[in-house]
């Protein structure tokens, strides 16, 4: 039986560690430079420029509607390598585990890893794994590091790019990922019917990027913790000029209204993980919403607002009943271990 | 007060993550590609063949004579691109906090990651970090991930490349760093003045691989955890021939044998943060001894042994007393959380 736990010992660095890598994460992973099993990965790039990002997950539970810790590992270190205007090439994956973790539950996670990495096109090339005594951490952490390739090599997408009228495009509803696990967790008596949206994004930052010119979409990002609230702050912040959101124009789901109603959370806070906020030149907006309501993971995509001429550098929202208010970035807790 | 603990709030990804990111991240390891902060980082690399490596640190406790979680962070990471004959470029580092940890804790962490990468000529490019809530983690776990560029192109650093004859060479005394945690946990009741051997061995490596023809060292290694008897034995799986090592060659402090005498640790075991392993050819093994005698790293360091011409795919030691033991690897549990 105790076979079927990890245990400190699979830690050590000998050989329980030699067994549990080859048994379940080259097992799953395998891919020739992988297979070196070196203690670095030879990667091939071409020069120029390429990108290079980190996230850590710390999700709970590790498995909730739609996805798992290991969906979203790979697929949040994508998304971060696909709103840089990079194609994602190589990813690592580095476990914390608490002893005591099945390893089927291991299994089935790193199978989930495995199966979105491939659909991203993305090859995990380096790993490492860590065991914990029980109660030095909880089940399980992932961290994912990602290495990508620019589509357009010299573009830099800053919110300094940003000019006024250009348009706010939302790739579709929000909140989706937060009250699922929201509903996973089960400290709320609600019977929530909500998957979350977790998925990789590269496949539709690539077809957006390669149908318009380069400069024409100014900035990229996927509003995870702090939601889309935080992510438009971040560029007002960066930018010149004061962002206008419509309410009326945001999708989100009655399901997600209703439990926002009920638990008091703001849905504009509430964390992605499979959503894209973009802002472009207004002329190319209607040939990108075209593109993305055509794409699977994008059909609800809308435009939801504007840059301003305002030097005024917040996010206004007009709501639906006619107001406006300023939208702030994130300021309290919200919901902990969300990604 | 609570302004100077972290708190689930500077986990959200708004305000206070934002706040956190400025004041301890960003104000440490200011560089101009960090300082743009989107979500990746834009690195500049030469086309060709390049190395991606990552490693979660885990250690306990964070502080500990000769370091602390940031530097073995940092060392760890930067060592292993060493060894695969790279030089050390790009890191990124990704923290996941306990709810409580003093800020000044992190400050100091974060101070000590940034003198170490900058000694090792890397620089930290990306980041991310994650708060889970009081029992829910150890204080600190922080993840780096590391590019390198290799310093002779095509040459891959393999088990397979060992041939008969060739000489073994360690860079110095084992066990250091196991020895020094285990003190500083105060476990066992004894008065023990070793420090960690906690280095970045780059410097050593480049010197190292600079000075012969690109075959003649076969393969390197930095023999963390489960010590030098399971780096000998990954080598020895991985190639065609025996290993035969010399006890009395191997050079192990006092101080750290009368500890293991007492504790039953085998220093072979013992997890080194510091140290070089590697093979080579013999006829440049004295060369190669010579730069290593001759920098601050490697003053110990000794040829321990040889190739042999035996297809028994193990590891040899021949003891002081004259006898022969096979080492196997690792198999129960070592010391938990040593790196």
């Amino acid at each position: 039986m105790s076979k079927d736990i990890i245990t400190l010992a699979h830690g050590n660095g000998g050989l329980l560690t030699h067994t549990l890598i080859e048994q379940v994460f080259a097992a799953a992973f395998a891919n020739p430079i992988l297979d070196l099993q070196g203690d670095s990965a030879l990667i091939g790039l071409e020069s120029g420029a390429a990108v290079f990002t980190t996230d850590s997950f710390v999700i709970k539970p590790l498995f909730f509607p739609g996805g798992d810790i290991g969906k979203l590992a790979v697929a949040g270190t994508v998304n971060d390598l696909a709103v840089a205007g990079a194609v994602p090439r190589y990813l690592s994956a580095s476990f914390i585990i608490e002893e005591g973790l099945p390893i089927n539950e291991l299994k089935t996670i790193v199978a989930s890893m495995q199966r979105t990495a491939r659909q991203a096109g993305v090859v995990i090339v380096a790993g490492d794994t860590k065991v914990v005594e029980k109660g030095g951490a909880d089940k399980l952490f992932i961290t994912t590091s990602g290495i990508g390739t620019r589509i357009h090599e010299t573009q830099e997408f800053t919110p300094a790019n940003m000019r006024a009228g250009d348009c706010v495009l939302l790739s579709g509803t929000i909140g989706d990922h937060a009250i699922a696990v929201l509903s996973a967790r089960g400290e709320y008596p609600l019977k929530i019917n909500i998957q979350s949206d977790c998925a990789c994004l590269n496949d539709l930052t690539c077809k957006l990027l390669r149908a318009v010119p380069a400069e024409s979409i100014r900035i990229m990002r996927d509003p995870t913790r702090g939601g889309l609230a935080t992510t438009l702050n971040e560029f007002a912040k960066g930018g010149r000029y004061a962002i206008e959101i419509e309410e009326s124009e945001i999708p989100c789901k009655q399901e997600v209204q209703a439990v926002c109603e009920l638990t008091g959370f703001d849905p504009l806070y509430l964390a992605n993980e499979g959503k894209l906020v973009l802002v472009c030149a207004s002329e190319h907006s209607s040939t990108l919403l075209e593109i993305m309501r055509a794409h699977p993971l994008a059909k609800a995509a809308a435009c939801i607002g504007r840059i301003t001429d305002n030097s005024f550098k917040k996010v206004v929202l007009k709501t639906t009943v006619g107001g406006t208010r300023i939208v702030d970035m994130l300021a309290g807790e919200m919901l902990p271990r969300i990604c």
